[in-house]
């Protein structure tokens, strides 16, 4: 479910060190291409033959240099020119990115189609207790009754610019890894100001595979997006945690949102003075659907993979990034629970971190079992010794390569010191609301004393609107009791570390006490002596100067303004990696380049991409295969009545019509979700599924578990991303909401039920 | 795994009753027919065709009735009278009964395929501490290696005979329904008594239908089965109780004894002195396997179905038999496995017991789930007033049947008094071993004192050894602290009974007390004084006569003598119950025949049947297709290294060998276990599995979770029986313990790996 979102640690070092983390975030990209077909793939029944490889997550901007025969060949009837010609555009400008989500447009009025789960914030900031649009869902009966989406922000892409010289020459050699990621940082702001100086321009610097290539991204920034129809998570989320992340799946999980712009046309914040944005390009739905052995391409956002890793990162994920996280979250979440069964109103607020948390947990257990299963720890080690042959063949490729793996190896297993306390504080400073609120309030006031293009990154004027808006935003998700217990967890955690490791303002405030009822004693003082947790009185320290700040006596600015050298030294280190991979990485993944001769996509980066699969079931293990449809019926199956699997009632009865214009023969009836071989991640959560023709057949929301570990690389056998069938959309809004006026703006004839084109079927 | 044992409740009823459990036990036969396609059966993918029915478990002197041309079609070679040609006999006289179990004769020197859970007991009596066989597997270097089988009993069969005249002849009109039993009894024990004048014979009347008919079954009794080869559990049993009654599996659920006789060939007990027996006719093994879609017969000696009950009857299986029984289960299991913990000595003795509760544990909660899933009760509603409108339509029906389904379901409502007590009684004097053995020993010396031809079936002198023999070999499966605690808690529940049912001579044992601590006490006392937990003195009990035995001190032999009243009288209520059934289920049956005027076989009885299948996969649920064959590596594949998933050393060194001549392509690799619709269920555990031609290519030891409620109905779409492929025996023969003279008395030549036509793979 959230399953596609970006993940966790993507927040959290938004939080820490207030990077844009769609920027390389550095340490995990390396060595190339798909994974060995695991022990599994030998189970592929023989009838069942392999699809077309859907490996790849290509930048919309290299369409021209893919193989448009072979894709002609698979199905693909429109034009790659016609997806999209830089400097033009094309069908993919319906595509948008939807703050660590994908979104489509598609009506002439600003609709758009998003994941349930990318709006989940959203609902629970609409919610009361008296009416909680999670459980209850929600549609719009007219737009006058559109929700503000509070803090949803869309981005619709205009130009990529290639400024990968610009960047580089503003780093002389010789300079430190640290000051070398600073006067990158540097020249990104540069060109992103310059970018910005055009009206409602919203800019971005990604850099490629570390550094080998800088790319400036440019796009209309949307702020005023509203909620239009949710369904109730009990069809959205039907199955839960219990199948998330997995197949079978019987979830619609949808939400239509719209934008608004001012009057003029022109992007703006919320104002009931606004209008529907209209879209350059919006997206034509099918009815048609989609059958097994059909092409079908993905395109959105993707977060990050790691396909092209050094041996020594494999070995740091599988023995001690994923292990650390799983433990870190089973905890993290027993305490939420815990918390919410001892406060009940903790529930609400806390329901969307554990929710997060859950989805991070799985994605962990299911990357560190895939790694495992797949080997790829010794298949790097074998890739990398064919290198070594490879280097070795040439004098010229010794003395242009001859030691780029061996120093990035070195300094991979280097930079290993302090990790553990790395990224404890950094998920601290996240997920306390005390400590976040401090660190943002503090931080922003020590930058706002800079000129504003010396600032950070993520500090700038152009970022204030987002802080204090996410500042207030975050207000539904505070509850001070969890928020205690989760603190209490982390120092106990910081004071296991060993002492060498141990934060000296932290050991200060504790007087080196780190025992459970000395954290209490502290806990109660710090929880006694803060208004952070008052939205006025938080909203009233971010526009407090960084002196008027250092005088507070609120408890958590206090703390927070003692550990900043100790943050600050921990974000330096972290940039000092970042330095020394974009100088490492590149030369090598050149190697790489120049030794396979093929045609190359670098790692997910946040940046819009398009992947071209085909729908398959899969083989899961011996003696199975999944489908790749499943059906309403099959939700009714499976519905208990007992959360997970339960379904609303307005569902089932309308699933228990023996007629609908929705029913196919793909499905055993009306179609819910499906399966293809299309290479996606996380980000890529509500990106729209297209058909040859490019029109919208489905919703791309998750991958199956066999396929978390895809991320370290594609697997022609077991690499399959879910989505849900777009006519599940549409029975929901035809025949359980009967949301006539969305459907006819959908280009939709509704009223399939009374009226329609109904075929009889045997329920 | 145990799954296709005939079930507890046959084990119950011999301890209790004394009744031959192969005959209708009563109560449990009713409305026929296939279940309906449930909710599941929709999402069959489109591709997949359902295959041609395996209903129906045929007796074997009805084959001449089936449709032969329709068999022919679907891939039968083989002649229907070369199967089985009553009063001749034919290919199916090498299939044997073996105690509950079924087998094959697969060799002209007695080899005889059954499954390992067959002789599971036998490996237990067999082991030591320091040889445990059901760990380390056996398998004897020569037949000098052979292990006596410790009561391992086969049958072959001879000959069937109508004897329902005979019988109901015996019958005057108006006697009471216990008379009526009563009369029955002794009119099949004068059948019988004839019978076996003959040499070597063991006979058996079977009552159909409740007594629709009944059949003289005629075989031949062999009591010198030995143990062969039988796979360490690790390999017959890889998955336990996870994969137990669930597709896909990857055990080897297989064993091979071998049957002895007198010098002269005719049946004997044990003795050095014999040599193997000759089958009038053995199994050919064949090499060809079966492919998806093709026929497959599974013949054996099914125990039970209850295809043709009323709706009060589902009704008491939904509602009461499987949950009490369920819930008596997990109390039971919980409390060995807690002995086992606190008391290791235990474990051995009590293994087996655990098994057969777990394996009865899960057939519960699957039929309580699948009656829930398939509706069969309202089903069984709706075809009750479809029967009541057929009757209607004519006098002559009205006259004949009118009254007959109303009388059978009144009864069966009045019937339902005191059955509480009656299911525990009935357990506790099979769970207690000192119970057990004090309720043998007193009730076979009662019987002793009467003309054999006036005792109680299962008391004769024809029964004398196998009594003996059971007090024997029960030794191994003794644990006193395990007895005491299981005997506790059955003396709690029966405390617990409303004090109507309570059992008169315990609430004086127990001074009226049930608490835990006053069955402590008086447990203390019980077995500080007996010796029946010594072998030899039970053995020597069994030899006193029924006034020296009143005049004992044995603790559990006063108390059974005490409680002898109360239980005969459960005994006759149970066999008035019988007679009722046999007086108002017949013409019921037979209105039933008459309404369909289809073809019509009996429920399972414990007589041979043989089922005609095709080799198919399934769709368990939406989105998912189990497909029929698995293979070696997914057996890798699953391998943990953790018990259930433990396979041994050898095992997965054989397995990672890259040739194989056992290698296929319809598994991926070497198949291990293959699914087709035949019609099975408990007893046709060790059933072979024949081809088109009747070659051996399987052997038949479970159902499918979907399946476990088949036994109230043919499901086509989810009906399906679990098979080890025998080529996955072969190559454990072969590859692993390198039998080479077992593999040529199988007619297979031995030693691929090293000499033989292995073709190269791609493991």
């Amino acid at each position: 479910m959230i399953h596609e979102f970006r993940s966790m640690v993507a927040a959290c070092c938004v939080a820490l060190f207030g990077l844009s983390c769609l920027h390389g975030t550095g340490g995990e990209t390396g060595m190339a291409g798909a994974l060995p077909p695991s022990a599994v793939t030998r189970c592929l029944p023989q009838q069942q033959p392999l699809p077309p490889s859907g490996e790849g997550m290509w930048p919309w901007t290299s369409l021209a240099g893919l193989d448009e025969d072979a894709l002609r060949a698979r199905g693909l009837q429109v034009a790659l020119a016609d997806l999209w010609t830089p400097g033009e555009g094309g069908l993919l400008q319906a595509v948008a990115g939807l703050e660590g989500c994908s979104a489509s447009l598609v009506s002439p009025d600003g609709l758009m189609l998003t994941n349930h789960h990318c709006v989940y914030t959203a609902l629970q900031r609409n919610s009361s207790p008296g009416n909680d649009l999670i459980r209850n869902g929600f549609a719009a009966g007219d737009r006058s009754e559109e929700l503000d989406g509070k803090g949803i922000r869309a981005h619709v892409f205009r130009r990529h610019t290639d400024v990968t010289q610009r960047v580089l020459d503003a780093v002389p050699a010789g300079v430190s890894d640290l000051e070398r990621t600073l006067l990158i940082e540097k020249a990104e702001k540069a060109i992103v100001a310059e970018c910005e100086a055009a009206p409602h321009s919203r800019c971005s610097v990604y850099a490629y595979n570390d550094g080998l290539s800088y790319v400036l991204l440019e796009t209309t920034e949307l702020t005023d997006v509203r909620l239009v129809v949710a369904p109730p998570a009990g069809l959205a989320d039907f199955g839960g945690e219990t199948d998330n992340w997995h197949w079978p799946r019987h979830g619609t999980d949808f939400a239509l949102v719209r934008a608004y712009a001012a009057p003029d046309g022109t992007p703006a914040a919320y104002s009931p003075d606004n209008v529907p944005y209209h879209p350059p390009v919006s997206l034509t739905i099918s009815m048609d659907g989609v059958r097994p052995g059909q092409l079908v391409m993905v395109a959105g956002t993707p977060g990050r993979t790691r396909r092209y890793l050094t041996s020594a990162e494999v070995e740091d994920g599988l023995n001690w990034y994923y292990p650390v996280r799983a433990r870190l979250f089973e905890e993290w979440i027993g305490i939420l629970r815990q918390t919410c069964t001892d406060v009940p109103e903790s529930c609400l607020a806390t329901a969307a971190t554990v929710k997060s948390l859950n989805n991070a947990l799985t994605n962990a257990r299911g990357t560190i079992a895939g790694l495992a299963r797949s080997g790829v720890l010794e298949r790097k080690r074998r890739e990398e010794a064919a290198w070594r042959s490879w280097v070795a063949e040439t004098p010229d490729r010794q003395a242009q390569y001859g030691r780029t793996l061996d120093e990035l190896i070195a300094f991979v297993i280097s930079s290993r010191a302090g990790r553990d306390r790395d990224l404890l504080l950094g998920y601290a400073l996240w997920g306390s609301h005390g400590l976040r609120a401090a660190w943002t309030i503090t931080k922003w006031a020590r930058e706002q004393a800079l000129p504003d293009a010396d600032r950070e990154p993520g500090y700038q004027e152009r970022d204030r609107d987002r802080i204090e808006a996410d500042l207030k935003a975050v207000q539904g998700s505070i509850h001070p009791e969890a928020d205690r217990r989760v603190l209490a967890m982390f120092l106990a955690r910081l004071g296991e570390l060993p002492s060498a490791e141990h934060i000296p303002q932290l050991d200060e405030a504790l007087h080196g006490d780190y025992s459970a009822a000395a954290i209490e004693r502290y806990l109660d003082d710090l929880y006694a002596h803060t208004t952070l947790f008052d939205l006025e009185q938080r909203i009233a320290r971010f526009h407090e100067s960084i002196d008027l700040l250092r005088s507070s006596d609120d408890a958590f600015i206090r703390l927070v303004l003692a550990m900043t050298p100790a943050i600050e030294a921990s974000r330096e280190a972290r940039k000092a990696r970042i330095g020394a991979l974009s100088r490492l990485r590149p030369p090598y993944i050149e190697s790489l380049i120049a030794m396979r001769g093929e045609r190359f996509y670098p790692d997910a980066n946040g940046t819009p991409r398009v992947t071209f699969g085909t729908v398959a079931g899969y083989a899961p293990r011996d003696g199975v295969w999944y489908t790749p449809f499943t059906s309403l019926q099959g939700l009714v199956a499976k519905h208990t009545g007992k959360a997970p699997f339960d379904a609303p009632d307005d569902v089932l009865a309308a699933a228990a019509r023996v007629s609908s214009r929705y029913r196919t023969d793909t499905a055993a009836g009306v179609p819910l979700c499906f399966l293809s071989n299309c290479d996606t991640t996380g980000g890529n959560s509500g990106s729209p599924a297209l058909d040859g023709q490019g029109r919208l057949v489905g919703l791309n929301f998750d991958r199956v578990y066999e396929n978390i570990v895809g991320d370290y690389g594609y697997d022609p056998v077991l690499s399959r991303n879910i989505m849900v069938d777009v006519r599940a959309i549409l029975w929901y809004l035809d025949e359980v909401v009967h949301a006539r006026a969305i459907l006819s703006e959908l280009g939709m004839s509704p009223g399939s039920v009374l009226e329609g084109t109904a075929r009889q079927g045997n329920w």
